[in-house]
């Protein structure tokens, strides 16, 4: 089964305890495809600028995404730039620059349509509907959102949230969303809305997933020298969502084996700035870190 | 084996988004003593002042806890007085008047010094030491601290720390003792301190142990309706230790279904004002919490 993603190519700045870096591949789409690309068939839907450099589209390639629904538009790539505080949880952003972002249609091609499982990016919620009704009976879909869209596009987020099995945000924007405090009505009253399944991420401190068998709690993977959470947040749907690719059935089994390889995912993603932690990175070592996991939570 | 536990005895005025209570029965040797009652038999040493209310000793009593070792001293009970937020994470001392505590000097009994298991729960760390110097070869001791003693009494902090087999404390307090930002750092100099075994609370976020095993991770047992957060880390602490009482060796697994068990056992203390939660707790609710904590955490 082959993961449709939809959502933002970028060139990003950041800095961090650990360094700085300029220009630096990101973007939702890029995170979120090169994590699954280690569990399924991946096909981005996103814009690039014609300064976007080519390396990377390379990069992407080399693990085997289909590169081919990454347009170059003429005009700037998507620019964010970001400074992270000491203990790397907190976030001022510096500048973002839409370019050709801001005109983004996505337009999906034959085999992108019968991709079976949707990821939706964080991107405008009415364009997030719209590639849903361009998906032709996606077996399982999942959209990600923002505060931004939260306050100025309430009602189409939440017609779009309707239409979805699967709601991943982060606490913040849960509590926004909902406007629950506390995290487990947060979690409920997202599954209110519509989907079946709610995630919520805590950064650090883990996720939590909310289903019909209750509440599933998985810590973060602890590491001693974390460099960049830029992308985690993605990289951990990314994963989610590409596990599911080999579940027979989409239950709660399945889906708490998809937060264990989010969640380790998203842990190599923050070793390294930008997605350079892949560059490297092979199945062997996400099992290998899985296993790790595990027994890190076994009773 | 019996758990001697060292600390304060208390008079509590607390505000909360759920309600406000005043002078309710607190102090960290009545959290962690009825926490540990559920598990094994308590010898809690403390203070209390003439002003203290004879039915908060027949509550300690009607767990089993012996209640013989806190005394009556003229003068009035430790009063404490803290406001939370809405999220329940951030908390404001409004007083601390020490009365009686503020002369407290534990001499224990024959009884006393021979238990198995030490809890030294937040107090001065000479006055700490002191216990463990009159306590006959225990077979597991356990401390907390403060940002207090960790600033004005370092020394002395450092001195006890390297005298006990765990060290159980926040992550803020962890940060301020090593100086390292990163929790798995902070966990790993607490060891490099002397003790085997390093836990890390983090609240509504759960804890942390750090063992010859490596790194294990409780999240919190999530709760929708949590009242009053007073007394959930010397819960922990005090079921914690309790449950070890039943442990053949307090090796690895022993240790992390102790802190299973410090988890379900602080949710409950959670979810009223003060201890009203366990007037009404038997131990058939914490096994099936526990249960469900298990699921919880399944892979």
């Amino acid at each position: 089964m082959s993961l449709l993603v939809v959502g933002s190519v970028a060139l990003d700045d950041i800095e961090a305890p650990a360094g700085s870096v300029r220009d630096v591949l990101g973007g939702a789409a890029c995170y979120s495809s090169v994590a699954a690309s280690y569990f399924t068939r991946v096909l981005p839907v996103g814009v690039a600028g014609r300064d976007f450099p080519p390396e990377h589209l390379q990069f992407l390639a080399s693990k085997g995404i289909d590169v081919s629904g990454i347009e170059s538009a003429p005009g700037p790539t998507f620019r964010w730039g970001g400074r992270y505080g000491s203990s790397l949880n907190q976030r001022d952003t510096l500048f973002t620059e839409l370019g050709v972002f801001e005109r983004f249609q996505p337009r999906l091609s034959a085999a992108q349509r019968r991709c079976g499982l949707v990821f939706l990016a964080n991107i405008h919620p009415g364009l997030q509907r719209d590639v849903l009704e361009q998906a032709a009976r996606p077996r399982f879909t999942a959209m990600d959102s923002m505060n931004l869209w939260i306050e100025t596009a309430r009602e189409e987020l939440v017609a779009t949230i309707r239409k979805v099995d699967c709601l991943i945000v982060d606490e913040g924007e849960a509590r926004l969303l909902t406007g629950e405090v506390n995290v487990v009505r947060a979690g409920e009253s997202i599954r209110a809305l519509g989907p079946r399944v709610g995630i919520v991420k805590r950064g650090e401190h883990g996720a939590l997933l909310f289903d019909d068998e209750g509440v599933f709690a998985a810590p973060a993977f602890p590491l001693s020298d974390p460099a960049d959470p830029t992308g985690a947040g993605d990289c951990f749907a990314g994963a989610f969502m590409g596990s599911l690719a080999g579940a027979r059935r989409i239950g709660a089994r399945a889906l708490r084996r998809a937060m264990a390889f989010g969640t380790v995912v998203a842990s190599f993603c923050v070793e390294r700035f930008s997605l350079d932690r892949f560059r490297s990175l092979d199945r062997s070592d996400i099992d290998a870190r899985f296993a790790a996991y595990r027994e890190l939570t076994r009773l």
